[in-house]
C-alpha cells in the first residue's frame, strides 16, 4: 500500500465586520463573525515507479471548521506522474498564476479577509477573473526545475459546449489555458504568467459588458509578481494584475480592461512574531463599455495590517485588521468572507479586525 | 507531523414505524426502515506547545450510512488551547447542555428514534429550542476541571444581522449564550445550564408565536441534569428543561412557555448487557399566546424500552421499542429519524421497534 | 483500537466526446473533457470477535476529481458480522448481480464512458433497472463461500411509504429483493440472479409507461453472467440480463420488456498490458406499451476497445474508444459521464476516446 499521508489545517477567527459609507439605510451593520479560513483536510501520497518516476495523488477537501459543511475534492486534488521530462497532473489545480497571488500575500496562507485578490483577482470588484481560483477538468504540465526556474502550461476544459442555435449565432465552448513561468531561489522570488478564458460566460456582468451564452467572449489577464526576503528577516513583495474582458452586445464591442496592483512587507521577529502591511489598488476600468456606462469612481483599494505569534511551528495565533475602500461607484467586497456588498452599496467600505488560531496538522 | 487519529462509528438498524390515530386518512402506515443512527467519521490530535498549554484540533463529520449522503465537518468541529486556564475552543460545539440531554438519555451514545429530545429540545414538539443542537459561529471557554467540576460559558455568533429597515422596525441580529456547570465523579453526574437565543428567527410558529425577520424574539431555556450509578450497575437519570420563546405580533405578546422532564434507569447484567426503560415528557404549553390560539391538549410523552448485547468494547447488537404520545393537538414526532408527522397527524401516535449494529472504530 | 486502513483511487482522462448523428441543428459537437471517473476514498477495518465471529465496517466516499465536489458515504457503506454462518450487512451495498455487471466488463474497474451497462443496466436506454446501481438502506445476507459459490439475499426498503389517497387509490411501498449466486474458482467466474422492485417509481417514462404516485408498478430482472480466463491470459465474458418494468395507466396495462446482452474478451501480454474488445446490445422494446407507442427502431449497441499498460500493480495509463449506436427511435447516452441526450438526440450516436492515468492507493 502506498504511504497515504492526512494533513490539514484547522483556522478559525473571531471577528467584528461591518460596511460603513455608502447609502445609509443599505449600511452593513457592524456584526460578529465566527470565520473558517480555509479550512482543509486532505489525503496524498507517492509511488516510486522506477526509473526516476513517480505516481502522485492528492485529495484535498476544504470545510467549514464554523458552521459545518465542506465539499468534498473541493481544493487541490489530482493524479499526475512525475519524472525527468517534468510533471503532468490530471484534476482540480492551483496554477503558477493562482499560487503567485497568494505567494506575495502575507496572511498566514493567504486567506482571510485580509487577502487582497478583491483588487487582482476580480475586474471592478465584481467578476472574478478566475485567476485566483483553482482550475478545473484541469490537464496541466510543469517542467522539472532548473535552478530554481519552473515553467508550466496548465489547460482547463469547460466541457459546456453549447451548439450553435437555430438562428446560426455562434456556439459556446468554454476553455482556458495559461502559461507562466516562476523562480525561486534562496531569497527572491518571481512569477510571470499569461491567461486567456474563451467564452468564460462571465456571470455578472461588468459595466454593460454583458456575457451571452450565444456570443463569443473572452478574458485575458496578465500577471507578474515578485518576493525577496533580506537577512534582516524583512520581506517585501508585489504584484502586477492587468485583466481585459472581450464582449459585445446589440450596441457594439463592450470591452473593459482593469489594472490592479499590490505591494506588501513583513518583518520577522522575536524567533516566533512576525508584522506584515499591505495595500493593493484596483484602477479605474477602462475600455469600450464606459461608452455606455461610466466608468467614473470604479476604482477601490485595500490594505492590511496583521501580526502572528507562533506557538509552534504548526499552531499560531494570529491579529489582523483590513479595510476596503471603494470609490463611489464600486461596491467591492472582500475575496474571502464577504460582508454581503450588493450594487446598492456602492461607495461603501468593508472593513473588520479579528483574532484567531491557525493549527496545521 | 501531528499524530492524528482516524475514528468513527457506524451504526445502521432495521426498524419498522408508524404513526397511528389521529385523523385516518392522514395516517402514516407502518414501514420498514434500514435507518443510519448518527454514523461519523472524524481526525482529531493534539500538539503539546510546552509550558502545560495544548493545542487542540478535531474533523468530524456525519454521514448516511443507509443511503449515503454526509456532511463534511458536520458534527464536532474545532481549533483549541488547553492550560492551566481551562480551554478555549472555537468552531462547531456540543456545549455542557447540549451533552446533558445525551447524558441522561439511556440509548447508545443517545441516538436513534428512541432519543427523548424531542420532549425537552422542542416547544410544542414543533420548534427547536436549540439546546439538543450543536451550536454555529462559536467560542466556547470551559474552566479546568476541579475535582470533577467544570463551568462553561458559550457564544455563538448568528452573523445574520439585518439592518433596520426604512420604516425603522427594529433591526435582527442572532446571537446566543449559554452558561452552565457539570460535575461528574464517581457515580455521580450532575449539570445546570442556562441558555439565552436573541433573535433566534424560529422558523416554525409555535401556535400564535410567528418570528418575523424584522422583530426580536428571544428564546430563554434552563435546563438541570442528574444521573447517579448504585453499586449494583444500576443507573438512573432524571432531567428538568424549561423554555421560554418570547415574542410579539400585531395582536400583542406571544410569549409560550412549556416545561419538560425526563426520567430513566439502566441495569447492567451478565458483563456485556443492559435494559433501559426511559419516559419523558413536555407539559402543556402556557403563556400569551394560549389568548390567541389554545393551549389545551398540546402535551406529549415519550417513553423507550431499550436492550443491548456488547460483542465487544466496540461492536454492540442493539433492539428498542419506543412510543411518542401526543395528546390531540400535539403533532410530535421523534427528535431524530422522524416518520413524517405533520399538524394535519395532531393526535397521532408515533411508534416503533428496532434492532442493528453499532460499531465504534 | 481498530486498524482503520485508508485507501482510494484516482482515475482521470482526458477525453474528446460528441454525439453525431440525429437531428442535425441538435447535435451535440466534439468536446474535450477531464473526466474522473468513479474516483473514490475509503475507510475500512474489522475486528475479531472470537469464536470464529467478525464485525466488519467500511465507509467508501466518491468524489470529482476534475471539478471537486463528491459524496460523503456515497459507495459501498455498511457495518456487519460475519462468521461461520454468512455475513450480514446493513447500509448502501453492492450485490452479486450489480457486481456481476462490472465483473465481465474489461474497463479497469467497470468505469468511464466505456462502461457498457448503458444496454444491459436499462430499459430503453432512459430508466435504470437499478441492477447496475448500490442499493440503499439495505439488509444483505450471503451465505459462507463453499468453494467459490456463494449466495445471497438482499433487501432494499424504500422507506416513501405513501398512505393511499381519499379516494380509495393504493398506496405505495418501495421496496426491492434481489436474490443471487455466483461461483468463482481458478479461471471461471459464473452468476445468475433475479430482482423484484415494488414501486420503483420508474422516473422517466418508458414509453407510455409511465409510473404514478398512487399506482402500483413493478419492475423484475434477471441476470446471468460468465466469465473465463485461459491459460493463454486470453479472457472472454459474457452477460444476459432481461427486464421488465410492469406498470398500467388509464389506457391499460403498459408492460415494457427489454432483453440486452453482451460479449467481451481480453489479451494480456507483456507482463503489464492488456487490449479488450467488448460489444453489448439491448433489443429492441417489447410489450403491452407497444400499442400505444410503437417500439420500432429502439434498439441500441455499444461497443468499447480499450488498452492499459501498468506501469506498477497501482498505477495504470489507459486509453480507450467507444461508440454508443443508437437506432433511429433510441437516444441511449454513456452509463457513466454522459454527453448529453435527449429524446430530441433520438438516432444520434454518442462516441468518445480518452487517455488517462489511474492510481489506486
Amino acid at each position: 500500500q502506498t504511504n497515504v499521508t492526512v494533513y490539514g489545517v484547522v483556522d478559525v477567527t473571531v471577528e467584528s465586520v461591518k460596511a460603513s459609507g455608502g447609502v445609509d439605510v443599505f449600511e452593513l451593520d457592524r456584526r460578529t463573525r465566527v470565520t473558517s479560513n480555509s479550512s482543509l483536510i486532505g489525503f496524498r501520497g507517492t509511488e516510486d515507479l522506477g526509473n526516476g518516476l513517480k505516481a502522485l495523488f492528492q485529495v484535498e477537501s476544504s470545510f467549514s471548521a464554523d458552521a459545518g459543511g465542506g465539499t468534498l475534492a473541493g481544493r487541490d486534488t489530482f493524479v499526475g506522474l512525475e519524472g525527468g521530462f517534468g510533471k503532468v497532473q490530471l484534476g482540480k489545480l492551483t496554477t503558477i498564476m493562482r499560487a503567485a497571488g497568494a505567494k506575495v500575500d502575507f496572511n498566514p496562507a493567504a486567506t482571510g479577509i485580509g487577502f487582497q485578490a478583491a483588487t487582482y483577482g476580480t475586474i471592478g470588484g465584481v467578476a472574478l477573473t478566475g485567476i485566483d481560483e483553482r482550475i478545473n477538468n484541469a490537464v496541466m504540465y510543469t517542467t522539472p526545475n532548473f535552478s530554481g526556474l519552473t515553467a508550466q502550461l496548465a489547460y482547463s476544459a469547460g466541457e459546456n459546449r453549447v451548439s450553435p442555435d437555430l438562428n446560426g449565432a455562434e456556439g459556446v465552448n468554454s476553455q482556458s489555458y495559461q502559461l507562466a513561468a516562476a523562480y525561486e531561489n534562496g531569497p527572491l522570488y518571481v512569477s510571470a504568467g499569461y491567461a486567456v478564458a474563451q467564452d468564460p460566460l462571465v456571470a455578472t456582468s461588468v459595466l454593460g459588458a454583458a456575457s451571452n451564452s450565444n456570443i463569443s467572449d473572452e478574458l485575458k489577464d496578465a500577471r507578474i509578481a515578485v518576493k525577496y526576503t533580506f537577512p534582516s528577516n524583512t520581506s517585501v513583495s508585489a504584484l502586477y494584475d492587468r485583466a481585459k474582458y472581450e464582449a459585445s452586445s446589440a450596441l457594439g464591442d463592450t470591452d473593459v480592461k482593469r489594472n490592479a496592483w499590490m505591494v506588501g512587507a513583513e518583518q520577522k521577529f522575536g524567533g516566533n512574531q512576525a508584522v506584515y502591511l499591505q495595500y493593493a489598488r484596483s484602477q479605474e476600468l477602462d475600455g469600450d463599455a464606459c461608452d455606455f456606462d461610466a466608468c467614473d469612481n470604479t476604482e477601490f483599494s485595500q490594505w492590511t495590517l496583521g501580526y502572528t505569534y507562533a506557538l509552534s511551528k504548526r499552531t499560531m495565533v494570529k491579529a489582523y485588521y483590513t479595510r476596503l475602500n471603494n470609490d463611489s461607484d464600486s461596491a467591492a467586497d472582500f475575496y474571502l468572507s464577504k460582508v454581503g456588498m450588493a450594487s446598492r452599496n456602492a461607495g461603501a467600505d468593508p472593513s473588520g479586525f479579528g483574532l484567531g488560531l491557525r493549527h496545521t496538522f
